[in-house]
């Protein structure tokens, strides 16, 4: 049975903060292995690669098979079911519109002293793209990173994903056809994660690497941070509904288990100020996870993660809400633009009944990739400023230079710095 | 005495790639260390950091005076020179201006589909910003650091330093109290680092952590990563200077010097396509160098990491550039302004002969807390968007909803997550 919380108790506080802090961390032991793995690429390139795809994923390459070729992908294109290139095609293109609005803006401009300054924004030439084998290998995944990338105008998008024993998903391949990806490659884990950030023979390294993984694909990008930007390291997902006694119950049910669906470390809570919804929406869950194909792992998850708050009324939600940060956040009350405009912490937020997460996830046009584990307090979602970097621009005349130079000689002084004021002053024929 | 590299010797690409890859990491030793200074401080709190402030700073601490009052730091303002309160405030007043520029634009829009979508940013609400003891304990830092913050909006700001034997730099404290900044800690070290982000219980923790340090300091950020944001893992400051004959030597002597002052791990690099222009600010090197206060680390940072490149043109010089990926690059040469429109790699670029990077470290309001060692092909210096996170917004009524559902169901089918495809369905009474 999930837990259930109530603010009007003496012990909410401590629930409350035992539920925020329930999260796990990596493991010594994993960075160990992944230090190890990182070593050895670097040391021994392809051949790294091939070992340990071998013995991890079962399956026996060649540097020449490595890479996925274009026939493949062809290939797996062609297996695919026309109504669903079809919808991937609907996803890429929503995906692709809404993130075409977020390209910045490039600013120059002269001030009163004459200085003109301002900053260029550009694309990262080379970006690498993590996605998990097996269960977790998502097409919708493959669309949410590349997407943004080739939006923001990255010259080359190399993805890598394992195929345990040869088994590839021919969507992924298909999306990453359709989203433009540059170069293919069949290897995972930290060996792949090394590969993208040092390079080997067969594979040229990349600036960054983006995309979800298990924890020693976690392990490994943090290791591999500052060779190459990371995005962030991505925990289990999780969903808050918040509602009152106007939400349809068997709505907040289906949501839940959508999210509980994903993995047993899945976290589905739902917050409201209706006692009796509660009880209903738990009652729903229990109905559903009957017919549902992956109940195991749906059931699993909301006994062991899910959370039921309740609270005096919707305003003290707010300041808990912020607190939770949480990765997707549905609003179904009675007023849920109100209430979506007084939340500061949260990576998505749903607003009202008709906006189920499950259609973000997809076809909305948002991306799906956002900061789990209450790191909503402090980042954002994927977009195309991930995949952009910025160059401050600075540019004086000689009056300008002479407006700014004794402020700036002062503090080059204050700092013990003499040969930053000389380098002004020595412009100056002082 | 600096390396020097011509790109028409036929061992240039060999020396190019020594020079890109001659950088230091994170010592496992290092690592180990902070690994438990980190759980030390989790653990006891205050206590520790009174412990480690005792044996790393030499100074006894109790859990009321870890924090410097208002009245310590109404004193240290008092103590400063007029002049230099005033220049501070210049450098202040010019960095708010540029960075308030910076402020994202919210979206909202609706599509044909009559889905409304967008998002919204805010500002993180407490951030804390590290700033060095001793010698690298400058002012001018923590106003290009506290200032973004502020601008963006975080409402806590806090502060800590180290104050090795009890020594304060007043102009930092005033820096601090110009800036806005709202909290100060007499703390360094990753025992600060520990403390900003999982709390104690005289200090509230904090959701993302920024600022300069050393090894340790950066080991400790890599570490809390996930628990807080971060910004960069600083390296060593650099600076790529870009000359033709039109140049002045003595100029690009003086900027070379005045990178090489900061640290011996300081790299100044020339690149020139000028044989003669090389030999002359050599020249004028060794000339300023006699006459520098801090000519012994100038003087060791140009012997170990300096170098002069010699390129055939300035057109074969972009690609280096980019390859480097400076965090600043200088342009000295006849049309500076189309150079710097065709480099996409570096922190920051100072265009013409009249713009020192010492401008910018001071007074010419772009941020000076910029990408190093090579970090600029993937990341951007300090601003306002670092201080801040978006939340993506969905809303679909009932006919958006039924408009996105087939592409959305099927997708959810292909991955195999029925749940998904269901939280969709049940809405729409199939």
């Amino acid at each position: 049975m999930p837990i259930r919380l109530d603010d009007r108790d003496a012990c909410f506080e401590q629930d409350f903060q035992n539920l925020l802090g329930a999260k796990r961390e990596v493991s010594e032991e994993v960075d160990r292995v992944v230090a190890d793995i990182i070593a050895e690429v670097r040391a021994q390139g392809d051949a790294a690669l091939i070992a340990y795809t071998s013995r991890f994923d079962g399956l026996d390459l060649t540097p020449q098979t490595l890479r996925v070729s274009e026939a493949e992908i062809d290939a797996a294109v062609k297996a695919c079911p026309p109504e669903q290139l079809a919808a991937l095609e609907t996803a890429r293109a929503r995906i692709e519109a809404y993130h075409l609005r977020q390209k910045p803006q490039d600013a120059w401009f002269t001030d009163e002293a004459g200085v003109a300054s301002g900053w260029r924004w550009s694309a990262i030439e080379a970006v690498g793209l993590y996605v998990p084998g097996g269960t977790a290998s998502y097409p919708s995944s493959v669309l949410m990173n590349a997407v943004p990338a080739k939006v923001a105008g990255v010259d080359r998008v190399v993805m890598v994903a394992p195929t345990p024993r040869g088994e590839t998903n021919p969507l992924v391949l298909a999306a990453a056809r359709l989203a433009g990806v540059d170069e293919v490659y069949r290897i995972g884990g930290a060996q792949a994660v090394a590969a993208l950030a040092y390079g080997t023979a067969m594979i040229a390294p990349v600036s960054k690497i983006v995309g979800p993984g298990n924890a020693y694909v976690a392990a490994a990008k943090r290791r591999v941070f500052g060779q190459v930007g990371i995005d962030m390291i991505a925990g289990p997902s999780e969903v808050l509904v918040i509602a009152d006694g106007s939400a349809n119950p068997d709505w907040i049910a289906a949501d839940l288990l959508a999210q509980a669906e994903h993995d047993v470390s899945a976290q589905s809570i739902l917050m409201t100020d209706d006692a009796g919804l509660a009880g209903e929406v738990e009652k729903a869950v229990i109905g559903q996870l009957a017919t549902l194909p992956r109940a195991e792992i749906a059931g699993k998850s909301w006994a062991d993660y899910g959370a039921v708050l309740l609270v005096a009324d919707l305003e003290a939600a707010i300041p808990l809400v912020d607190r939770l940060a949480p990765e997707h956040l549905e609003i179904m009350t009675a007023e849920p633009e109100r209430l979506a405009a007084r939340i500061r912490n949260a990576g998505a937020i749903f607003i009202g009944g008709h906006t189920p997460e499950a259609i973000g996830d997809y076809v909305g046009g948002p991306n799906h990739v956002l900061p789990t584990a209450r790191s909503a307090r402090f980042s954002s979602g994927l977009g195309v400023l991930d995949f952009m970097k910025r160059t401050s621009l600075l540019q004086c005349g000689p009056e300008a230079l002479r407006a700014l130079a004794p402020a700036a000689v002062r503090l080059a002084e204050a700092e013990g710095l003499q040969a930053h004021g000389r380098s002004v002053t020595i412009r100056l024929n002082l």
